[in-house]
Formats: structure tokens, sequence, C-alpha cells
């Protein structure tokens, strides 16, 4: 058989990206190739410096490029707030409502039995030494309203409770159903203002 | 101002992608960094080959990585006929319908004067010097069935016209308004049988 072509290889390779099939996946290689290969260089350098650059914070673990990153490093915070978000987009919505001065966990996921991502998949463990580390007293749960995030929400709480931590949960502004990330700024900051225990 | 970071610069960089905004953007770069790296790696290589290796065919300007393509090499075909495509897609619709085989002429897209994309912007005057060696005596005009693509071929066909080429274009079975590239095979070919005299 004949090897792939580098175009060949470049359409196989977009299809890693999310939501793009054989077709699309043709159809931004030849635009890229045709009309932006400037466009095509910079992307093919951000994805390799990204890749090998980006980690997990040893604290919070949302993405960053150092050990510990900005947010858990900043000693300004309250540290016996910490909200647990499912992204790094839904707690970049909680810090633009300047309703939360505490820190955070970010989860990089929620419970998702028929996708295969239970517990283990989730950061859960390190989310337990870290609410439990004597500081803490509150831990807000800022994950979705969507049923997977509504089940992380109730595994969390009933996992902290018995550690004698107080678990609340954003109020029920937020629509159901809707993914935290796109509901409007005003909608989380009531919803966190309303936050109730769980 | 702060450097962007590596993740900041991937989710700019993913912009250049054709039909991604910035929502989009951060999806895939999380998605590509919490779940596929080793596809994030594969694309960046693929890219930074595909952009230094792929060139333009010298003959009939699709994207090769030699000087002349594998099908202008093809010494089995009717140098007599000559096809007219705006896109490699289309030229591969047309392989595949098994009814021509003479050499093909991609044009990489089509006048589309509201977009700025005037007989310059598009490969005419090497189609002109290619259509002209002496051998082509037909240029069966396969560009879509859109305004642009019919505007396309009343222009070409009104510049071969002159200079004693025989141009046909596909026949009207592909349904006005559509693309090329996602009609199926079948129609293709009823097209191709059915070609006339433009």
């Amino acid at each position: 058989m004949k090897p792939l072509s580098s175009l060949q290889q470049l359409v196989q390779a977009l299809r890693h990206l999310p939501g793009v099939g054989p077709k699309s996946a043709q159809r931004i290689a030849w635009h890229l190739l045709q009309h932006d290969r400037e466009g095509a260089i910079q992307l093919s350098e951000a994805l390799s410096n990204a890749v090998s650059r980006v980690r997990h914070c040893l604290c919070c673990n949302t993405f960053t490029e150092d050990e510990i990153c900005d947010t858990c490093r900043d000693r300004t915070r309250d540290a016996s707030l910490l909200c647990v978000t499912e992204t790094p987009a839904d707690q970049v919505v909680i810090e633009q409502t300047m309703t939360f001065k505490g820190y955070y966990f970010v989860l990089m996921g929620s419970l998702s039995p028929l996708d295969g991502v239970g517990p283990k998949e989730i950061a859960f463990d390190r989310l337990i030494k870290r609410a439990t580390d004597g500081l803490v007293k509150e831990v807000v749960l800022a994950t979705g309203f969507s049923n997977e995030g509504e089940a992380t929400a109730h595994y969390i709480a009933e996992m902290l409770k018995p550690r004698g931590i107080t678990v609340t949960r954003l109020a029920r502004g937020v629509p159901v159903g809707a993914e935290l990330e796109y509901v409007d700024v005003g909608t989380v900051a009531r919803a966190f203002l309303d936050r109730r225990k769980s």
C-alpha cells in the first residue's frame, strides 16, 4: 500500500478535533493550505508548545504551566472556602461574578457512568485530600446543573459531609439542564449568593 | 501586559480553523489537552509537514508533494481532454464516476467578486496556457452549479472559445445551487455523460 501523503496525514490528524468528520477535515486542510499557511504553522507550534508545557496544577488540578497555578498562589484569598467546578471555563465565569474570594478545585469533567467516567477518572481523591487540609471549612459545589453535574455534586457532598465539612451548592437560579459556562454572569452571581446547604 | 500562556496561544491559534469561534476554540484546546495529547502532537506534526511539503502541481494546480502530480504524470490518459474543477474534492468525485479519462486543471476556487476573488486570484492564466498546449481539443467545465461556479464556467468558456477549443459543461443533472463535492456519484456520472457545448 502506498504511504499516506502529507495532505492525507493532515486530513487524518484533523479528525482528532472534536466534531470534525472526514469531509470537514478535508475542507479544513484545504483551507489552511490554500489560504492560511501562516495560521497552520502557528497552530502547529501552539499545539506542540501547549502539549509540552501545559500540565495540571498540583493544588487545584486546573491547566497551568507551573507546578501551582496563579490562583492557588494568590495568598489574599480565603483559605476556608473551596469552590469545585467541572472545567476551567466554569471557574472563569465564577471569577467574573466577583462574588467569591476563596480557592478552587477543577474536576476536569463530571461523573458520567454511561460514558465510563467514574470517580477514578475524575480527580476525586485529590479533591478529598485538598478539602480536608484543615483550613477548608466550606466546599461550594459549582458543578453544572445537568444530570452529570448534579450526580457529581451529590457524590462529592456525600463524601465530604461525614468529614465535618460544610458543603453548599449553587442556588437553583441556574436553569436546569444548562451548562454553567454558557449562563450569563448575572445569573451565576445570583446563584452564587443563594448557595444552599447540600 | 502579561504574555499569553501556551494555552491561550493555542486557543488563539485554533481560531485559524474555519468556523471555529472563541468558545469552540477553548473547548477544542481543553479536549485535546485533557483527552487526546497524542492526537494534538500528531496534528501539530501533520500541519507542519503539510505546510512544508504540499505545493501546487505545475501542470494542473492541484495539491501535490511533487513538481507534477500523479494524475498529470499518468501517460495513459487522453491528452485531448481537460476537465476544469474548483477543488481537488470535485476532481475526486469525477474520478470516482469512471466516465472521464482525460487530464484535469484544478482552479482552487471560483470567481466571487463579492469576496474579492477575481480572475487574478484564481490560476486563470495558467489554465489558458495549459488549455492551449496544442493537444487539448475539449475543455470540460466541471465547476459547481452555484452562482460562482456558473460565472466561473461562463468566464472560462468566453476565454477559450475564441482560441478554437471546444468548451463543454457538465449536464444540468446536478441540482442547481448544490456544491459538486456533495452530490452522489451517480448524478455526477450522468451529468458527465450529458455534458453540453458551452
